[in-house]
């Protein structure tokens, strides 16, 4: 026999010959959809309530309903619930026991409403509370970026562009950097909640339903702000999983834009930054290694969550409306996203509160690198010195510590009237990291004072108590 | 002689020889990055202005070189300015040509401010206003398609899943369905745009200044919001440009989807909409053909959207901070994901007023297929036969139809009864689409109702007077 | 304990501390890499066998590992493998189980070998019978489409441009249209084999080993046409994979234009194809759908190969030599595009012998759409006139029809000769699609003798009997 | 007038109005198509002769067309020809020259082609030639790398996994890595030539033609080795274009591997390589910079060229035959991926050729990472210690030296004795990253005579003089 009852699909009637089993291996989704169980189970029970409400079931039948549906979850959760991919999808599964239980009860669950609509519903369920985790996550790993800023506040580290050593800044505003970026994944995170969160079901297939039910009443015990608008575009809109998973791959980029300077700082070569024993990995045949396989791999995966964007953008491209099958496909990339950055976040912060800054090896060789030459060009602007003069005059100091091997600050008063008589020995005072850092005072800027208050911002914002410096 | 004095680079003092030329042509941009001319000049006059207020400047120097960029971009709009690509970018081709202009005034232009901010700056302005011409595109294809909805209000269409027919629904409800699409990218927009909209400038080149600017102002000069907060974000950051390209990509998408539709109708075998020939074209060697060519290509460049957006994405991963030469990598995409979509917007504004549904075409075949099967169900189910049995009752009568070649209102009461007793004649008052149609009645549905309150919502959101029907 | 003894790491003696809980959940692979467990065994048998020819190890000492490892490999197969995080991935566990069964001897296994060569040559294996499985359903399909080209031969059916009718072709050219394509993807398969089949084995971590190996011997075991030659490139080569992935991404792209094409065919609207019932699914809420699913899912999963690729090729981008851990993340995409491509051979070859084309309801409006226009054209083009003239005057033989509603053949000699006087009622004799079609006679057109010959050079390629017809 | 006379469309003749200037400019392609010229006359001449030879013109046209092709392809060379959107293409371009000429006997030219087969034809031509300048351009930086490879052959330098030092090799065998690398790129260039290279020209617009055309004699004409097989296959095939792009992508990813190293070692921290001034820039606001431009570019153009392929694998998903509008968006991304690849292969040549390994700041800190591990390890190994038990004492041994801040030369035999009585001050002469490399033994491993080897090997291949040591 077809239909929930009995275990089978739910759309026999129609058909003469069951299905081929092949083609239930091929089309199941229940080995992943499986996730969806308890936002199918609420969004039943509000459905039901709902019918109750509206005269279409009693609420005897609507409790009957709810308890059933409460037992069934309680068996999924304790890993006792059987799968069977002739049924499809989890929501199968769950209306078919359903119907096991109460009988015509259970027949009247699907009243009003379709497959695609409850789809939409339960993913959109799963989906806000995987958006809200992630914003948990973030800001997680924020905290531990501001307590990693306060930790190194005062460290000179060099600050870089092309991966060439540029200018010097403040260990504390370098950290802030990361909190800043993390700040536009939140907005980001919470616009797009917003959009999503509103309510699919009652869309039934695509034109809605003849039955008196009120969506506004599922709205509300969902935690839907309104019901979504229009039936044929609710049946067909994957939007909501798309921007997601974008929203997901921007902050998986940031990861993996952080993991690769890591990576670089825990080389022998840079040696500006140690990790925790717990957080590395070593080689089965080269006993010294020492590996930053977190890092690596956070990198890796920003691969993985752009295949599942690109993965959900190809998919959508091209359809027309309304629920097409392909839709299905939307799962996997839409999980694998979530899994992905949710794990990353997750480590990101305890790798940020358990690496600590080698000060000591990056002040060795601060002096490397001219860090302190466009403090010195914008001492000869403030000497009058158009920029564009300025800029040149110092270049030629450069190449000339270049040839001589040696610092901006080691040039001779003569080395200096050689270039350009407008110099004299007195900007030797302007010389040097700790110099070139203490006089920043645009805002925004590696300033000490700036990135002090912008530090007490985000401890307050994030909740953090202000550490002791 | 190098520096921008001469036309040279900005940043010749350091280095012994000249670039090579292969290397000129290599990564140079102002072959297209001189799009951007009035925005780098807005900006550097709001930049002039400010220098000007703080005393880095004289306020008749920053009124020189606010007179001098309006002529070089007058010069630039003519057609009359030489590029040249030893001069690498747009930026370095009108300081230049200030500099040429007024000597050591035009040297200090360059105070306070980096390439990295200036590009920034310079690129933003010029995406806020693409968001907001792109903003102004999709309310112009939203008004078409809400005077199309009017102009075919009533007709019956057939809806669709996996494209078999499904249910039957008001054209007017159909392209509602569309605009409720655009309605979210017009949010996801807005959203970019207010992220967008922070002020880059004067975070130098990575690290701010130790000159006493005033980011403030430049931030009101040129309408953002606030100066961003941290320099070194600022110099690494291009999620303005990802999200902008995302937000395009969805437009896209639904426009591909909205395409293909389209396509499908134009065919000889749906026939259900007519195109004006000014919008087709024909085939070199097949006289009678008449193609939707705007339409396939429409289609077809969503795959070159997602190819921009997939290059962004690709670029910045993995990128440690700050600025790297990679991002100069990002314009193309950019500009080509915009150049892409408001053409295509424009011109599925122009198509969704030039198209007409053959109404008669349609209504001839609307009672293939079976679209008032949900009728019947619904039927059985307000006569409290549970909806899962209803559904198989209602499977086992179009089996029954397909096997006898009629609709379902030309079964028999004897039919009706075979399959299952509760079933009687009078259920054949149940049928056909137009009942279906009027019997709808949840919110958002194709009810006639509610497919003409919200006709008029859209008309009132969207500035349209209401069309008389 | 660290290393292998014991269950644990490959790497302890330079750690501290254990492995965070949390970073092994994070960085394991057994999860998903103990699919390579037979080729790891067979990779280790080869390498053990051959240590023991240039004398590091005893030959009973092999033939111990030899045949513990066959043990291993049948408690794998039985389901009772114990599999444990703590060993991160599938070698580990294997060399880990030796050890326990062999001790010392077990601990030589991994003699002048690494985990990077190993995971190299294991993948390779794994991958190089993939391909030769996706050849063999790719040759299962072409034989099933072959036949449906023989089964429907001469059937007549409008082809399409731009999706509109354009020429009538014969139905057999149709499927063998599907058949160079899969030919092509055969080709692109072989040629990937060849260059995958270099041997890993023996370049170590990145340098080789100083112990005197063999590289030939175990390439030759292992069925590998030669070593690869530098130890640096096979320790960061990932080519084989993207390589394996794009050339999949290219057959499922091809699946994916044929399932949209019988997604049309078996729309209500063009009624040109039936599928089997076991091949499609239903609808829980409208009662009368028979869906094509299977086509549909077919389609969509083109985006996730797409996706897989995508994934591969922006893992390797800018990863400097040698391994890196990032490319622990190739496994993934490279098992899941096998998968899915092989899943949707299996089915579109059983799909394309179970479907058959409706070849009355095809016939009854093949007069739509002027599939004869072209055939007249190059009547006149036999008469001497030049072809764009041919073209403009067909064309206006089109529009006259299109006006009064009629055949190209239903065009009076008046009618003819109001558009040009040297048209007369003979080129009534040129119409018609069957007189169309009997008239092609270019190679590879639909032409009957060629199509003939060509399905007769299919079956003999593929190993078919040629099927009476 | 419409069609090719007077400058119009090849398709007028059915069309009551004329096409919409939006939609011209929406769906021209002469813009960028104009490229293709050189190959579409030499088609249009081969397709000309062929059509004399079998009697559809007269030798004497076909004389009269090639001579007026060959003064159309001059006035293309020198820049005079006008182009005009409303012509759409370049192929309407050339054509409606033609006639202009000739009248009548131009008119003849697109007898028995269609568009679809001509422009298949012209970008298969033009892109057979492009994959053999790409091959050159291989061949090109191959030789640079084998240079660069026995300029530096005996450097000793760190070898890297997950960007920690692993092991030493030498430069030689360094270089020699990317060679191999690009061995396999030449391998897929070629396979791709090979596959491309059937005639497309002749399968007229989808179905052949009743025209007496002789497709062997245009494919010798041409170049191909074969007439492609099926008219339908033909005009839908774009198979060609996107392997195309794979295989650049592929190139480009090795490039950008390249180029990441490469610009690690230009770092202040590595230190490993100078780059000529030439090749690099400089910075507006800070003036010691010197940036590697040409590498970081080389990098971020890979994120380009993934989106050229992107496009193109998700332009063709789910296209059915034959030929779609679509199609046309694929020339800007072939043309887009071979621009850049040929570009950044011209340059890493040079930056191959122009570039020194600073041997001496190498060699100054070659002893930092404990590069002799593993020779350390294999000599235990060798005094019959099981691998994973020497794994396990080496890994005890870096700890100490952790510990003391030594190396592990620095270890005294009490030291060593301490940790295992095995061990014993002999070993000590096993250390050194010159003992290491000196050990290497194995097939491609970085042995010296391995590495000298295979240096004489591809200096021989690539035509290469073997350089004088």
């Amino acid at each position: 026999m077809s239909g929930p009852d009995g275990g089978g699909k739910a759309w026999g009637g129609r058909f003469d010959g069951g299905t081929d089993k092949r083609v239930e291996a091929f089309s199941e989704s229940v080995s992943y959809d499986r996730r969806l169980f308890r936002h199918d189970i609420a969004g039943s029970i509000a459905h039901s309530r709902m019918l109750a409400a509206v005269g279409v079931m009693t609420p005897a039948e609507a409790d009957a309903i709810a308890r059933a549906l409460k037992e069934i979850e309680a068996e999924i959760e304790s890993g006792k619930f059987a799968y069977d991919i002739s049924k499809e999808d989890i929501h199968m599964h769950i209306e078919s026991a359903l119907i096991a239980r109460l009988g015509d009860t259970g027949r009247k669950l699907h009243t009003g409403r379709s497959r695609n609509d409850q789809v939409a519903t339960d993913s959109k369920l799963w989906t806000r509370d995987a958006l809200d985790r992630g914003d948990g996550l973030l800001v997680g790993w924020m905290q531990a970026l501001v307590r990693a800023g306060r930790r190194h506040q005062n460290a000179v580290i060099p600050g870089y562009t092309h991966l060439q050593r540029a200018m010097p800044v403040l260990a504390g505003h370098y950290f802030l950097a990361w909190v800043e970026k993390c700040h536009r994944d939140r907005g980001r995170l919470a616009d797009c909640r917003k959009r999503l969160n509103e309510n699919p079901l009652g869309a039934a297939a695509l034109a809605g339903t003849s039955l008196p039910i009120d969506r506004r009443m599922t709205s509300e015990a969902l935690g839907f702000d309104r019901p979504a608008a229009n039936s044929l575009d609710i049946s067909s809109d994957r939007d909501w999983a798309v921007e997601s998973v974008f929203v997901l791959t921007m902050i998986q980029l940031h990861l993996s834009a952080w993991a690769e300077e890591w990576i670089l700082w825990t080389t022998s070569e840079f040696g500006f930054l140690s990790l925790p024993d717990a957080y590395c990995t070593g080689s089965s045949i080269m006993p010294q290694k020492k590996n930053p396989d977190v890092l690596e791999l956070t990198r890796g995966r920003a691969a993985r969550v752009i295949g599942d964007l690109t993965t959900l953008l190809t998919l959508v491209k091209g359809l027309p409306l309304a629920y097409n099958r392909d839709l299905q496909e939307d799962k996997e990339p839409l999980f694998d996203a979530f899994d992905t950055v949710e794990a990353c976040l997750a480590l990101a912060a305890l790798i940020t509160d358990g690496a600590r800054l080698r000060e000591d090896r990056i002040r060795a060789r601060i002096d490397e690198g001219y860090l302190d030459a466009t403090a010195l060009m914008e001492a000869l602007i403030k000497r009058n010195i158009p920029q564009r003069s300025a800029h040149e005059l110092v270049g030629k100091l450069v190449g000339l510590c270049e040839r001589k091997g040696c610092r901006l600050a080691d040039l001779s008063e003569t080395d200096l009237k050689a270039v350009d008589t407008r110099l004299d020995g007195s900007l030797r005072d302007e010389l040097g990291v700790d110099h070139a850092v203490a006089g920043y005072r645009s805002e925004g800027s590696s300033a000490p004072g700036e990135v002090d208050n912008r530090l007490a911002h985000w401890e307050q914002a994030l909740g953090l108590a202000k550490a002791a410096k």
